[in-house]
């Protein structure tokens, strides 16, 4: 009885926890061990409590969020295949090893595996870093692909605003040696056409470069091995006012405040062909050579998105940094922008739906003697993009299908079962989608109901008449009307009726 | 350097382990280690020797492989829709506890996440029990679905065989109380519907019942508390011969030899419903209650499967006894068989392709109150399904397309970069799937040789004299024959030509 004793103070630890409403996370690792010392004391019948959830920060998909989620997954992989891109997948997990480097800060959010003897293992954290992995691997120095899949991290999850732990990204990559800024340009415009696509609104796409970021730290006044730190924390600032980002390069970060204040006074710069043009005038940045590389390219790009047609969306934006480590030149992110109050002026930004750029490095920190393969791509952050159609779908009450039937075998009196089981199989053999009660004697009227709650268009109803005179009759659910068609033909019907 | 003192004494460690021939596993966990400690030593400007591959029993999948996969999706994805189920989606993981208790046996290759704080996860080993998981939470008592995605078994992977640690399951279940076996059937229809259009050569769909199962095991003297693991031993008759399964029963699992060959009798008889009729006369069969309610739905069963039509491919198989533990009824295993050489007589079995059942008492071991809605479900193994199309491809010669692209957009001179920016640019906003090569200048002849090599069938050639005449240039790949099209009906023509 000392273990039910152990169970009894378990119990009072998750109870004070809760009490004291301490961090969920604790709580929880509490109540799993709790469960698994009651657990181990035997269960009465199976009837152990089992928290019923899924993990922190994940969700199921329902059928309606399916359908929506495949609407969104169609447009994206159209355009993917509109600009020719092939389709890779790679595992969910990579050897711990492969993803050791890659991330910066990010890295502790990466989820591990148990040692349970064997390789260290860790989930993707995002689709880059495992391309470039393949890229090496198989010795690859040119293809374009596209790849959906999961991604993992252990991020604090907000979960309404489209924040999760695990979430799908939409990479789309160019990979190879060619003329500078046309695969670039290309990324841009893939943003453009997907999102106009997808109707969700005003939106910007910001465009940077590391290589103008690093130019400008060098001539602020930035030491070589604090750039990419600095640059972390100028990321932060379309979440955080300057004044807080400043703080943390002067306070945390140790950086004079006058290379800080120098700093500031180019991060609120942004515009076009125009800001280019003046900065590459620009007494100190024309010196450097990094940030002069930088502007000349992008004058290129801007050069092609005018042929593109989709400048209006392009905002050269020197604030933006972009998080991970491995990028080396162009950057860029799309944020929705949303028009709170008609009175408000400027709008605001509801978030990032897509980020990518150009990581010339990363391939050849796989290979083994370091061969560079270039690289610009950009991945869809699609669960914020989820988030706003769902919300929308369920504003608007349009009534969505989950499922794609077009008819329902239905019988109109008792002891058809067998007949309904010979049609439906000839309907499944000649493709037609179908469906039927799975019941003995089921109601007509049950089975009408059916086919308006999931909205299946048409009955075949099979009574012992028709049966009798070769024929079925066909019911179209929405005007109820009826006709009688020959067996033989209705196949050819309800392919007519439903195309 | 006592640091690399360590270091040495474990790159040791390693080589003796590879020249011993260790198991894999341990050396590459040595391995790991030995990089773990390289690395915190410092690297010589990231020269660190990567080990470049993939997790133990995973794979990528290239743009070839994925093609082939896609056609394989297509189909399954075809059927389950034809039968009118809807698509949900579950996370890679499930809290470790949702997972306990559900497998058996099998429970020891469940791949557990570190606890890095927070709750404890493990990855799916399934799609049913997060189903179940599912099911209970939302409180849904009545649902047909489909689910596709991969689960996780830290199993001795067997590639060439389709065997992996990471792979697909394309599950599709039916959940709620309905009349006797009318689900069940509509599984097995699915099966032979599925396997028939992947053409994969001839197959048996085996199927038992655990009812009679245990009713077979009553009445040969096996003790109630040793009905499933004697049912594990006879799930092994697919893999090895009787006197092997014999033994271990009476060796390992002490049952009485008299029981193991009354089990051994039943367990080589196969057949239709004859068989089933002469079980249902059985004298010790026909007088144990779980048997008998068995036997009659196995009848009522190959009744409905008479309607369908395919009874031909079915075989009730009391050998067969399927290893997860959930299942409560009919349970089914589609295996293809292969013959091997024309002169043997017996086809040779060449493994099992999709298998299911129904667990009636799933759901309800996650419901607050046990309440149980029953289920019956197929999981198609597509790996090994992958790896014969893989195969007979490769024997094939075929070629396979891994993009859609209809056109390339080309220039026969120099300096017309531009020109081809633009054009490309309306081609893709009309919905057109397009590339061009990423060169400033490209030879005219690389071009067409690119088309030929992916198998793009149209180049729409801009050159001076075309756009001074309003025109371009549109060759047909295959028969090299080239028109002047408008440069405004080009869309449409592109269209017509590639449909």
């Amino acid at each position: 009885m000392a273990e039910e004793a152990a169970v009894r103070a378990q119990a009072d630890t998750v109870r004070r926890l809760k009490q004291d409403k301490a961090d969920p996370d604790e709580i929880a690792k509490e109540v799993a061990k709790l469960l698994e010392m009651k657990a181990q004391l035997g269960e009465d019948e199976g009837k152990h409590k089992f928290v019923l959830k899924t993990p922190k920060g994940t969700r199921d998909y329902g059928p309606k969020q399916m359908a929506i989620r495949e609407r969104a997954f169609n447009a994206i992989i159209s355009c993917f295949k509109r600009h020719g891109a092939e389709v890779i997948d790679t595992p969910v997990f990579e050897l711990k090893e492969t993803l050791t480097g890659k991330y910066g800060e990010d890295s502790k959010l990466i989820y591990d595996l148990k040692d349970q003897g064997g390789e260290l293992l860790s989930l993707r954290y995002d689709l880059t870093v495992p391309f470039a992995r393949y890229l090496a691997m198989n010795k690859i120095t040119n293809i374009k692909r596209y790849h959906i899949a999961k991604v993992y991290r252990r991020d604090n999850p907000a979960m309404t605003r489209g924040r999760y732990r695990e979430f799908y990204q939409c990479d789309f990559d160019i990979a190879g040696r060619f003329d500078p800024m046309i695969p670039d340009a290309e990324c841009l415009k893939i943003v453009h056409e997907i999102l106009s696509d997808l109707q969700l609104g005003d939106f910007v796409i910001k465009v940077n470069d590391r290589r103008i970021l690093d130019g400008m730290f060098a001539v602020c006044g930035v030491p070589d091995s604090k750039f990419r730190t600095i640059c972390s924390s100028v990321d932060k600032l379309d979440k955080v006012p300057w004044e807080e980002v400043r703080s943390e390069m002067v306070g945390e970060k140790g950086l004079s405040p006058e290379a800080a204040d120098r700093i500031g006074e180019y991060v609120q710069l942004h515009g076009g062909l125009d800001l280019i043009e003046r900065l590459l005038q620009d007494p100190k940045l024309s010196q450097n050579k990094l940030a002069k590389e930088g502007l000349g390219d992008m004058k290129l790009l801007f050069e092609y998105l005018t042929l593109f047609g989709i400048t209006g969306k392009i905002s050269f934006d020197l604030s933006l940094a972009r998080g991970l480590d491995y990028y080396t030149g162009v950057i860029f992110e799309a944020v929705l922008l949303h028009q709170e109050n008609e009175h408000v002026e400027e709008p605001v930004s509801v978030g990032s739906v897509a980020g990518g750029g150009r990581y010339d490095g990363l391939v050849g920190m796989f290979d083994p003697k370091g061969r560079k393969v270039p690289c610009v791509g950009v991945s869809i952050g699609i669960e914020r993009i989820f988030s706003i159609l769902e919300q929308r779908l369920e504003a608007s009450e349009e009534k969505i299908r989950t499922t794609e039937t077009q008819v329902l075998v239905a019988s109109a009196q008792k002891k058809l079962l067998e007949e309904r089981l010979k049609l439906i199989s000839e309907l499944w053999d000649a493709g037609i989608k179908a469906e039927m009660l799975y019941k003995k004697n089921p109601k007509l009227l049950n089975q009408l109901q059916y086919c308006e709650d999931t909205g299946i268009p048409l009955v075949a109803i099979v009574g012992e008449q028709e049966l009798k005179d070769g024929v079925v009759k066909l019911r179209i659910v929405a005007t109820r009307e009826e006709v009688s068609v020959r067996r033989e033909s209705l196949v050819e019907e309800i392919r007519i009726r439903t195309s």
